[in-house]
């Protein structure tokens, strides 16, 4: 009996990856600032105004003319004349400083007019009410920001694509920006198929077992930024799952079905996914161990998986393949956006030519500052202890045979 | 005039984070598993039930009992006769494998009793309605996953203090276990203090500008699993910043407060926090840069921040003890908790010995897989823009004088 898998060529992970390039990242929506973080911009942010808005002090002490400090020292004082204080929060610009004047100010107050720099209070020295002596010169711009010197009105702030962190979000926040256009976060919807399934709020009966994949699909695309839709678990019944399926894609951008991972399951995945209307598939079955039986097809920007059954597999292909694809439409680059370390293998890695193989692996830190040990935790894909106790993933390539032990490499940690 | 830190020693980073051992974890609370991602178990979780539940195949094909295919191969075929086919999500057990006996298993249905392996289809070979030929011999255990293989009965699945990531989920859904004692997510209450500030989304009137703080000391806190309470601006009013501060630590576990850079307000937070009912001043400066003028202060398990008020500064500070804190109180240790990468520096990072710097860098990669270049992005503490344009922090111990260029450094990566 030939299978699907006959019939469509197996891809490589370069190959699957390059396929997203058909999709485009989500719509724009406004989102409140506050709710943006780890969001995407979807537009260019401009600058409307100056920031800050006028000069600031960065330190308590003295707003002066900085041409009246020059060449003066703890034995040559320059004396000052102070002529107001300027209150917190109140704008400085009815005051002037004129040659030889100054006023006093705290950190974050405005500059008066005419003022360059500010002295600060430990160099200084009061000689009477309205007179200060200074004992180090102050060149202009000196412990002061200058209006605009963070944005200028009209500077490119923040461009599209960018991701917004703290900081970013704080530039917007002192620019007003207290709402973002931002690419649309990924729904996906979940589906774990077989007869044998029973949700994990259930007692199984005989011959049934709890769902796990929709308990991690779920985890792992909300920490990739994308909204998981539980869609709960479908029977081996093609008319149903079919049905599911076209029902989901209709509110959904990525529908990740899992448990397809035998031959007949993979073949029955195809069949479904070649019925649903408008849909087109793209890739049955990737060289990546553990993962191979893994289905991409696509219904317009919509993507579809077929995922295997097996915890570790369906981990493997989602940080393989889903993720960098969630990642693309949230209007990042089609990548893992996993950190790696630098680590040496404790063991030998053998590999087959062909696939790419993703390894479990433990990390234990070295004295001195040495890389960690990277060591395999095997076990059949399947078993989720494995991945319980591993740190993250050790790629290796399809076109080595592996890594000796002692070698340099990079692992992908789990986030 | 003596300023309060004349009598306050400043602490050394690592003499304030051991003042952290002084503070409890939060308590535990029951939560949703789907709600609980990134949270940290209080409670050791021990298995009720063997997962799987029962043995499973791995493989389409036969369930055996092993000894029947020894010494079989593609010339001299072992014969078994197929006594049944195993439905999927049914019982197999009244099925009871005689030797010879064999029956028609797929991936992920329960082994009948007696059978101890899977020879899968694709070494078999029908030879009649009832007899089957194998042509590769099987070991016990073989393309099955046996009960209990992954967790036996009563078993540590999982310890006090693991943080939960999507496999751990898979593991306790599989068990059953769909709520789960994670330790509570700290409250952290966040004031910015400054006559001169408005909320971000007001214009400012002349001498004011927008608060900054509040939105990404909020982002910060939130990216490190606390839940951010807005208590807005106060006034530079000792009474009123006293009362707010009372009334936030009802309800908050931490205070953050933000804006007493400079000696004045230094000395002012330190009032407040003196005279908050049971509250206990810790330091008074960090021999940090940026952020020295930060306060530590505790009322009883709840702690009290007096951050500087420049972005750099208070987002420094908020990584080197903040965010330890964070960690701390959720149930993991008081760590940093952020991902660091090695580089090499592309210029001479010097510093002055005795305080701990951190110096914002911007990462570019270089070719053949060599550490990126670590460029700093120097600029005053006050401004975002150095802040927006840097990827991480590199580290300069208190007791060394600076990196020369080209040496191998490790960065802490921002989130």
């Amino acid at each position: 009996m030939k299978s699907m898998s006959d019939f469509f060529p197996m891809k490589s992970p370069p190959e699957s990856v390059s396929l997203f390039a058909e999709f485009i990242p989500l719509a724009s929506e406004m989102v409140p600032l506050s709710m943006a973080r780890g969001r995407v911009l979807a537009e260019e942010i401009v600058s409307g105004e100056a920031l800050p808005p006028f000069s600031r002090s960065t330190m308590d002490g003295y707003a002066v003319r900085a041409a009246d400090t020059y060449g003066c020292s703890g034995l040559e004082e320059a004396l000052v004349t102070v002529i107001g204080e300027i209150a917190m929060g109140t704008s400085s610009q009815a005051l002037c400083l004129q040659p030889g004047q100054a006023a006093r100010i705290a950190t974050g107050g405005e500059l008066p007019a005419m003022a360059d720099a500010v002295v600060m209070v430990e160099v200084t020295r009061p000689l009477d009410n309205k007179t200060v002596a200074v004992s180090r010169p102050v060149a202009p711009g000196e412990n002061i920001i200058r209006a605009g010197e963070d944005y200028a009105p009209g500077a490119v702030v923040l461009r599209r694509g960018s991701r917004l962190r703290p900081q970013e979000m704080g530039v917007l926040s002192g620019l007003g920006v207290v709402s973002v256009p931002v690419h649309r976060r990924p729904r996906v919807a979940i589906l774990s198929t077989g007869d044998e399934l029973v949700p994990a709020e259930q007692t199984p009966p005989p011959g049934k077992i709890r769902d796990i994949n929709s308990t991690t699909l779920a985890a792992l695309v909300e920490e990739a930024g994308g909204i998981a839709i539980a869609h709960g678990i479908c029977g081996d019944d093609f008319e149903n799952m079919l049905a599911v399926c076209t029902e989901a894609l209709v509110e959904a951008d990525v529908l990740l079905l899992s448990g397809g991972s035998s031959r007949g399951r993979r073949d029955f995945t195809h069949q479904v996914f070649s019925a649903i209307p408008h849909a087109q598939m793209l890739t049955h079955g990737v060289s990546v161990r553990p993962g191979k039986p893994t289905i991409l097809a696509r219904q317009g920007n919509k993507s579809l998986f077929g995922l295997p059954g097996p915890a570790a597999s369906a981990m493997v292909i989602f940080y393989c393949f889903v993720r960098p694809l969630l990642r693309y439409y949230s209007g990042l680059g089609a990548t893992l956006g996993l950190s790696s370390i630098r680590a040496t293998t404790a063991q030998p890695f053998p590999s087959a030519i062909g696939r790419e193989e993703y390894v479990r692996v433990q990390l234990s830190p070295q004295d001195g500052g040495a890389p960690p040990l990277a060591t395999a935790v095997y076990g059949k894909s399947g078993l989720l202890s494995p991945l319980v106790r591993a740190d993250g993933l050790l790629p290796i390539g399809c076109e080595i045979e592996g890594f000796g032990r002692g070698v340099e490499v990079s692992v992908l940690l789990f986030p």
